[in-house]
């Protein structure tokens, strides 16, 4: 097949939302369709006009009632579904992007892309690394795990740090963040399969299945019988309550996600917060999108890990756009294995 | 009548514990009893001998089932309770106490007290300003405010602050020191006439009576339109849950004290920790114990304040030892107005 170019009208094939979603997205909840696109930017419009190479699937994008002031709507009426993603500029009506360069941040689930937020997208200076990994490990999960491990957990050498959905896009980065500071690092993870690579593939030093624990409390205790001195939560609910009971004095606890609340009706209460006063913890929830001037930082220190092979990541990855739907309901469900990225093309 | 003094043996009246208290103490878990006292320390011992002048009641006076480790037993079968107090030295083993020497500190609920855990001892050097405030604004509870205030709220002129409790021991200092700062303090307390006072009295911009509100939420929304910077949590349960949901960000939450809990089988679970992650909310437990090495900051920040005027401070004052047990017991179900403190003697 002969490469789009600018100018030409192609075929761009789509997921759309069917409505706005409450909550948790279900396959049923977006629809495939396929459009006929101009590859050009409308005239005076400082947008750019990208293919879509990889899609990502991430926990946050979960959909609300209606739109809401501040927040991204990932899912509305007849439109393609919003998300991270890596792409190639086709077209470019803003100063700082070209045709050719590559960029990861906001698009949209189709093949062809009308950026106008441009402000959300960064240029792909390193490509001798997988493309796909700015999807993750070098785009916005790795820069969550970085700035909340680096920024929020105060970690230092000797700490006994506990990870929550450990093999998700972010845990399995904490962790190994971690090992490579001389941390003792236990993850949690939904299946048995998960639970070796943890193990034997990421560095951990232990790691559990939460599926197979009826009291996460006596888990912990098993896994951190001196007590938890970081806890990075990216579950909630109940398994916050048992880490609550097992901290050390002074633990940090980095609120990242809580996707063990996401599809609840009404969220579980948290009942052991009295142990906050009696450890002295800090606990501090944290956006990564007051993180990103801390990028270049981030790129520096992590490209060599990835190219001296000391840091590892697992990803989840399916074939053409239409795949989405059901990659993305398999990451709330856990059934995913690893970071999820959907792939379009290959450039 | 005479003083009493050193090596004379005195009668002693006592508030004795019936045995270990599993949480809030009623006033029949406590008998009053009379001793024989010498005032002397024995031989070789480093203790001091003191005649108790104010008794603290505090609200971390709760018991436990059994002694802990690391934790003051506070309750114990046929044993004096312990709690803060002033104190007189009338004879001393310790080379840094001498008779005369006025302390506060750890005592025992006694008219004389042997005290040989002197280092919980802090000698009084200021008595222009009443004694009975080492039990409450120049003592524990006024370190508790300025270190949880300004340790761990990271506070600004112009913040909007948020304080429940607000008319207890540490909570009417945590309110003055935001007037002091130029933050917009709003209190709650448990009747109409500590909301009077708090408004009337001690400067808080704004108050009300929780009791009076069916939802904590909408209460907050009324008096923050804007929200809360900082929420100086001295109850915890439902109010903290709707504390959560009106945070702004990059938000604080001093955790001090969960009173609506302690007497609870079962803690209330707490469900809009999300919001922490929402607006990157910092939300940390502290213990005045950490924080004593401020204690000299303090008080040269804290006294010219009292002699000035600018800081007010109501005391519950109830003179005798046998007001004792129901004092203490009052403070736990709201009836108290203000610090609570036992007067025994005035030197």
């Amino acid at each position: 097949m002969a490469l789009a170019r600018a100018g030409e009208v192609v075929s761009n094939k789509q997921v759309l939302a069917r409505d706005y979603i409450d909550g948790i997205p279900k396959e049923s909840d977006m629809y495939l369709s396929t459009a006929s696109t101009k590859l050009q930017v409308p005239e005076g419009s400082e947008a750019v006009l990208v293919k879509n190479l990889y899609l990502s699937c991430d926990p946050y994008m979960r959909g609300a009632k209606k739109p809401e002031p501040g927040r991204i709507t990932f899912f509305a009426p007849n439109s393609p579904v919003v998300g991270y993603g890596v792409s190639k500029v086709l077209a470019s009506g803003h100063p700082d992007f070209r045709e050719g360069d590559l960029v990861w941040g906001i698009t949209t689930w189709e093949e062809y892309s009308l950026i106008t937020r441009t402000e959300s997208l960064f240029k792909i200076h390193h490509t001798d690394v997988p493309l796909s990994y700015y999807t993750g490990i070098l785009g916005m999960p790795g820069m969550t795990a970085y700035a909340g491990f680096y920024g929020i957990c105060s970690p230092k050498k000797g700490d006994f740090v506990y990870i929550s959905s450990a093999f998700g896009a972010v845990g399995q980065l904490v962790g190994q963040f971690a090992k490579l500071l001389g941390c003792y690092v236990v993850g949690s993870a939904g299946s048995k399969e998960k639970v070796e690579i943890l193990k034997n593939k990421l560095g951990f030093d232990e790691a559990f299945n939460y599926k197979e624990e009826e009291d996460y409390d006596a888990a912990l205790k098993r896994y951190f019988p001196q007590g938890i001195d970081i806890y990075f939560d990216n579950v909630g609910g109940k398994m916050l309550d048992a880490a609550l009971l097992n901290m050390r004095l002074h633990g940090r606890i980095a609120v990242c996600g809580m996707i063990s609340q996401y599809d609840l009706e009404e969220h579980q209460g948290v009942r052991n917060l009295m142990h906050l006063i009696y450890q002295r913890i800090r606990m501090e929830g944290f956006f990564v999108y007051d993180h990103y001037h801390l990028y270049p930082e981030f790129l520096e220190t992590v490209l060599p890990y990835i190219r001296q092979g000391k840091i590892d990541y697992v990803e989840h990855i399916t074939h053409g756009i239409e795949t989405g739907p059901a990659a993305l309901v398999g990451l709330f469900s856990g059934l995913n294995f690893g970071k999820s990225v959907v792939v379009l093309a290959q450039e």
